[in-house]
């Protein structure tokens, strides 16, 4: 049964809680337990696999962070109940890994072209529904600053930017294991924007960067006009980037950054198990390879708890994390941010060249909107019926493409 | 008499009409006119100098955009009262011209760290007076904005940027020898932004870039960091970048863009006058080498009628027009244009990889104060401010240093 894990890409490298948890995934699939059927128990699973409860835990855990199971209060867990035929596994790549340049900008700009189009489905572009956004209180927010202005609207607000903002976003920090000062942020015109000045930070045209693929186009996008090359290494939706091919691709390329979108990623929908997390960040950082990390979708867990960033185990300012309320608030007020870590000067000094920094206005509706409980109450309401749409997606795509269609299952955000 | 104008950088390059001008600008230099005083009729002038009528015309409008004389109704040309020793003419460049790396960040970075320290004189950074900004019209044109907002707010807008705000700058593109349409126009954080992606849509790093000397230190800054090679072309308060200088430099460099204010610019104030903006079109038109011109400060003339940008020349689409609304109506809004000719499509692309949009909310609340008739009221009583004002600090400066210091008289902005 130990041997019967589904495909997972750097099969030597699982802690022996994933590989219990590959197991109880195969029996699922398998329909040995059917959709809304209990699981074994905790108590169960360690006998029957001869393993600690600890790691039994682990697994269950995991089983959760994939969308697998669901625990009940005082009754155990239970088989989510998704399409049976579903899965998140899709091909893996089976190429050579080599730098390649980047060409996706006129095919990106012809998607981004539809975006305003309300009669096609938004498959290409991640534009969150305008009937979940919290416009009326975003309105309120936004009149409130108005009416309460001594001028701040109308002042240059220089790099690192709006200040009232910035501590909101490192009050909530603690929510995704961090524990920033507003001094650690850099407000940024979206998370778009904040990829690209750390890109920009920490590699020169001619470099090489390390992306996992499947990947955003619009990250792809900053690449190729920044000149620089990148190099795709598999990243798969349970497990997220192959650190196993990325430490070969490490020894063998100079890598001059790295990019991942660490949770419920767009395109894959996919979330990098927490010790996964910390393996790459202690990967990257014993190269001194900034990570970029991308992690717009975060808040947007279905479930379960908001999942950890990568930058929490960052000990030595290598990590560069970068999101927005693009997705959670509303994207047309493009307020993002970065914690650019050990590369902040440089950070700065690209928003201050790019365009000194950005409007007050929306970074203070934010900030007023944030420190109300407005946003988690809202989160909390986005959270539960984007993981009922994913649900019915997945479901109905099955029955619009031909029968051995796999459909994955994110286990947060909207892809 | 005709031997006797001032040091004019390109002597040999110069009309009739502005050697008949500069001779009068002698005359009133070395008291012969003294300020309120009547200066010799149109008729007069022609006369003793043996030119035609229009010549002398032509040199009086001269005489009228260096801020030398003032037409009163029914009652001729008078000097203007300006303290004498008041120069236009600072020291020229005399060293040979090499393209060089740029090296400008450390030092405006700490410039800019100074922006919000009122206890100082802010001759750092170009920010506005905000008690000269129309604040009570723009947070009544945003709440509007707000108030009738359908969800505009919350949506991406992607590059070309807001519709609503396009319209009115190319209604307005008139009044400056343009006749743009919406289509023409690319929105943009700020003019910093407009010309930071303009310089990549035209240059690669390595490129050699002629600027105009003095040259505003935020676009020193973006050649810094897009990894552009500067040459510098002096540049003359009241001509201009040295056309003769450029054409040596464009024959013994491979330039790719040049970079210039064209009115009344920073640091110099300088207006450069019509007939030079046509020649420095046609010259670099002449050698397909784009034209990046930065008008932020053109709606700013003192008493004169606003002048015409360089653009208005563009024959062939070789000019990207950059400009913002940062110093006329509030930088804090971040709201600037360019219209980039022929290279509109790559600074779409560049806008949408960079941030794919500005937020909605400020273009729209720009757009409803434009189309109101509050904009232009804004402007007369703006440029009547910053005209007594600069009149006063070129005074008050000659009262704080030596005696032989020279100040010139710009005669728009506030630089």
């Amino acid at each position: 049964m130990h041997n019967s894990f589904p495909d997972s890409g750097t099969g030597t490298n699982k802690k022996l809680y994933e590989i219990v948890a590959d197991s109880i995934v195969t029996l699922i699939d398998q329909g040995v337990y059917a959709a809304g059927q209990r699981v074994p128990s905790l108590r169960r699973v360690t006998r029957d696999y001869g393993v600690s409860l600890s790691t039994s835990m682990e697994a269950f855990r995991l089983l959760e962070d994939w969308g697998k199971i669901e625990g009940r209060p005082q009754s155990g867990f239970y088989v989510k109940n998704v399409p049976h035929n579903v899965d998140p596994t899709p091909q893996k790549y089976s190429r050579e890994l080599m730098p390649t340049n980047v060409n996706i900008n006129t095919l990106a700009l012809r998607l981004l072209a539809d975006v305003g189009d309300r009669r096609s489905v938004q498959f290409g572009s991640a534009v969150p529904d305008p009937a979940i956004l919290p416009l009326a209180k975003l309105r309120s927010a936004l009149s409130s600053v108005i009416r309460e202005d001594d001028g701040d609207i109308a002042s240059y607000d220089m790099a690192p930017g709006c200040l009232p903002l910035r501590i909101q976003i490192a009050k909530r920090s603690l929510k995704c294991g961090c524990a920033f000062s507003p001094q650690d942020i850099v407000t940024t015109n979206g998370a778009q924007e904040a990829v690209s000045l750390c890109l920009r930070a920490v590699c020169v045209p001619g470099d090489t960067v390390a992306v996992e693929s499947p990947m955003f186009y619009g990250i792809l996008q900053i690449i190729e006009v920044h000149g620089l090359n990148a190099i795709e290494v598999p990243s798969h939706p349970r497990y997220g980037i192959d650190l196993m091919v990325l430490a070969q691709v490490i020894q063998k390329h100079q890598i001059a950054a790295c990019i991942a979108i660490t949770n419920f990623s767009n395109p894959s929908g996919g979330c990098v198990p927490t010790e996964s997390k910390r393996q790459l960040v202690d990967l990257l950082s014993g190269h001194d390879i900034p990570l970029i990390e991308d992690d717009v979708y975060g808040d947007l867990a279905h479930n379960t708890e908001r999942p950890l960033v990568a930058k929490a185990f960052d000990t030595c300012g290598n990590v560069l994390l970068c999101s927005s309320f693009s997705k959670t608030i509303a994207p047309g007020l493009r307020v993002g941010w970065c914690v650019p870590g050990k590369y902040l000067d440089e950070v700065v000094r690209q928003k201050v060249v790019a365009n000194l920094s950005g409007p007050m206005i929306t970074q203070l509706g934010v900030a007023a909107f944030l420190s109300s409980s407005g946003y988690d109450k809202h989160l909390r309401s986005t959270r539960r019926i984007y993981a009922e749409r994913v649900h019915a997606m997945a479901a109905h795509l099955l029955t619009c493409f031909p029968p051995g269609t796999k459909v994955s299952r994110p286990s947060g955000g909207y892809i």
